[in-house]
């Protein structure tokens, strides 16, 4: 196998990982609508703290704990953007701008 | 549905997003053996630029375009880590240690 058939394999990974990190913020947005209408507090440091120690223990490598804590943070973080920005109809629509 | 039952549908994400994750480290490594071997360098922004910018493209939201970017830096690094970090055996297995 040469290099272009691995990075074949990880656009197909990255594809994935696109659908999944879009659905997770969709998922985060209901629950944030359904917060709001039981009058709930919008942030959740238990809850993510929780969410940050299963993945940990879940975590079979090779990442490091130290990198499933920043890239779930991050994930974490951009899906709590749409779940406070989802409220605004005008957002809900992603900008087609590329700005590699 | 309640608040409970869409987080645990966040759960289920969450724990195919680490799958994902640690195999896209795993193709990154091997990507990286075979540059080390034939002698490449071991960065190139431009397979990285193009990476970036197929995703963008394909994201249809709701993550915008900025956060698709910040993720996906923040995949890449941790990958390009593994990359370099599993030549050295004594690291391929993960710490089991939680710091959340």
């Amino acid at each position: 196998m040469n290099i272009e058939y691995w990075r074949a394999e990880i656009d197909e990974v990255d594809r994935e990982l696109l659908r999944l990190l879009n659905r997770r913020a969709r998922l985060a947005a209901k629950v944030g609508r359904l917060k709001r209408a039981a009058g709930l507090p919008f942030s959740d440091p238990d809850r993510e703290h929780t969410v940050l120690r299963q993945l940990q223990q879940a975590n079979t490598g090779p990442l490091d704990q130290r990198a499933i804590n920043k890239l779930f943070r991050r994930i974490i973080r951009e899906s709590k953007r749409v779940e406070t920005q989802l409220q605004e109809p005008s957002v809900a629509t992603p900008s087609r701008r590329v700005f590699v």
